[in-house]
């Protein structure tokens, strides 16, 4: 569980990344697409792509010569979890403020 | 917004960090309380509060020797909408799978 956090807010703390998931939000789409609006090298992206599949929030499958991205939201579920849960021991404390 | 999303995911993206946020969120509590948990050097510790500092969730007033901290909750709040927002998408998409 920890770990888990640790990877996926180390993974969401660059802005490359979370456009990326931004992007996948609406639909698969190949590693090419994704790495159009990036003005990066393509092995720098992938290096990022790599940090998003280390977390699990991102698969990906490769058919011929096309490798596409999915998200798989288990992981956003769970940190969504652990962040609604502070905030809900906050906001139901007595000495609040 | 950018960077702001992107201290905040990385100040959650260390253990301390977010047991700090979990003792908080259920009240203010001193420096040394904070402290008092994890196995570091106090200088180590204080490199940690100020990283959570510098993302605003954290806040802290000093009176006499003592300083106590207490969570702002705003930042969370940001970050919980990014997050919110990217599932609501992911979920309405007509091409989900």
């Amino acid at each position: 569980m920890t770990s888990k956090l640790d990877t996926f807010f180390g993974a969401m703390a660059d802005p490359t990344r979370r456009a990326v998931i931004e992007t996948l939000a609406r639909g698969p789409a190949s590693v090419s697409t994704l790495h159009a609006p990036h003005a990066m090298a393509l092995p720098t992206f992938m290096r990022h792509l790599k940090v998003l599949e280390e977390t699990g929030i991102v698969r990906s499958v490769k058919k011929g010569r096309v490798r596409t991205c999915h998200i798989d939201p288990a992981p956003l579920v769970e940190v969504q979890g652990w962040l609604a849960w502070q905030r809900e021991i906050w906001e139901h404390r007595s000495d609040r403020g």
